[in-house]
């Protein structure tokens, strides 16, 4: 196997976030799945967009965040992922390539405009996203570049992905592309409901290609639809070589085999959850591909996860290097 | 002089921010002038975001930000400025719209893009401004509704459309008929550089035009090309009905005649000082609007600004209904 050019590939959607402050109340009024990731029209978000409190924009998309996350902590990441020729898309662009990030799919020409997320955040620090997909479901196979999966130890996958039956058509190439180089293929699988929406499909993605499976609680829960924690960990021992679940404040769990390493939660003044699955990959994803061992790569994301968290938006504000270079 | 339906109406370029964090190196390089704001044109401006870090967006615009802290503040505002039919300008409406603020003037089409500010912030909380004016440079006469501003018990007018020959048209013709019908003209002279570009005008506008003028230390001494504070306040003393200068850590110090308030600075983390002097005038016109004595008018003034700068981004994040309670 030839020495890769970069740690990680991630693929997902690429999209902008627009965060604003929210009451539980106004969720309960507008029927919002809180905590969820729902898929809204155009005509949806301009209606919630007007309902919406005032915002601020940043360059999101879970892989996205991911792959800003990894660039941060010193990493080379490529990223693929639609936006549109338009404001929000050359956003997107400039964001992610500003932190260092290889990002050379071509954008939507006079088609469907950049995706955005709204992003509505409850005083109790959740977050309810609200997703209008634009320009992301023209993501096809001819986006999905060979050779810079290839070139990487790890392709990383969003599980939001499923959403676009065309995107998975590419997602298979790149996943297959990754295992005859000898790279290692991992996955997210990114909302208990994206779970709901396609188990099947996941279980036979994650056994057939899967080597790094990342999933919260409930997402695991969802997965193997049972309602103990434990026993859905055993049973997703065994599904991928490596299994990472997270648990909010109570840490993490890696499992790998007969290994297993529990990584507790940090105590962190919890601003605005946006990003925190993402930013435990980052952290993960990095310290994995420095080849550093499953403790030392759960406590790294735990640590990138609890910096996300801390403040307004998805990507970090801290010096990512300096948290990385105390492991 | 009959009731009006508006306590402010606020006539400024209509900008959205982009803000990112930068060292001083990167201002050094760039030969930015540090804590002022510069004109760019579009391909500086293109050039520039490509140098810049990841930021975030967040609707700005000196006046904008004094309209949208008024109306978060409890009262009733209205907003004239120009933005361009594009994601950007609806970015901008959006957002002045749902603090509350009556924003109508009508977007430009086909045409030059909504206008932006690359913010950079230096690790002492600084922040260094790039304007590309793109659609603002379009605010003519015609904008300038004056049934609006004579419904308004003050008209708040940005010193930054001085750079806009087009539009000192319409400011002109605004505060005119304020005046007529009995309103109150207050006027920011923005910045010291915009001071140093505009001297003559700005003292023939407050000479024969303002009520209230806003101004911060840089900025009265370089309207008088004098160094020494006290002096400049004497001289100011007279100018305008009121004067309120700003004095950053300082507090601020408000002269109307013979009378003299000297407000004391708060002590807060300073994170950002983006809008720091468009959130001392929202505090300072709301308390007036509701007929409060001067030093309490400073007093609302300086704890606005102290919240603006307590967090990145230049509008208010704190519940500032909260802020104007205790006085």
């Amino acid at each position: 196997m030839s020495e890769a050019t970069y740690d990680v590939t991630a693929i997902g959607n690429a999209i902008v976030d627009v965060l604003a402050q929210a009451e539980d109340s106004f969720l309960h009024e507008q029927k919002l799945s809180k905590g969820a990731m729902s898929l809204i029209d155009s005509d949806q978000a301009t209606a919630l967009y007007g309902l919406m409190g005032p915002g601020v924009e940043a360059s999101g998309g879970s892989a996205g965040n991911t792959a800003a996350g990894i660039a941060a902590l010193g990493g080379k990441v490529a990223y693929i992922g639609k936006v549109a020729d338009d404001q929000l898309g050359e956003v997107f662009g400039h964001d992610i390539r500003a932190i260092g990030v290889t990002f050379n799919t071509p954008p939507l020409r006079n088609s469907l405009p950049t995706a955005r997320c709204l992003i509505f955040v409850t005083p109790d620090a959740q977050r309810t996203m609200q997703t209008f997909l634009g320009a992301c479901t023209q993501l096809g196979p001819e986006d999905i570049d060979i050779q810079l999966v290839q070139d990487s130890k790890v392709v990383f996958i969003e599980g939001y992905l499923w959403d676009l039956p065309e995107a998975i058509e590419g997602i298979l190439k790149a996943a297959k592309a990754a295992r005859e180089a000898g790279r290692k293929v991992a996955f997210t699988t990114s909302d208990a409901f994206c779970v709901g929406r396609f188990r099947e499909q996941f279980f036979e993605f994650i056994t057939n290609d899967v080597d790094i499976l990342f999933a919260n609680e409930s997402e695991i829960l969802s997965l193997f639809e049972v309602e103990d924690f434990d026993t859905a960990l055993e049973k997703a021992r065994g599904l991928a070589e490596i299994v990472a679940v997270t648990r909010s404040e109570k840490g993490s769990v890696v499992v790998s085999g007969d290994q297993t390493d529990v990584i507790p939660g940090q105590k962190v003044d919890v601003v605005d959850t946006t990003g925190a699955g993402d930013a435990y990959a980052a952290g993960f994803l990095y310290a994995y591909t420095q080849g550093k061992p499953l403790d030392v790569c759960g406590k790294l994301g735990g640590l990138v996860a609890s910096e996300a968290i801390s403040h307004y938006g998805a990507r970090a504000e801290a010096d990512l290097k300096a948290l990385a270079a105390g492991l």
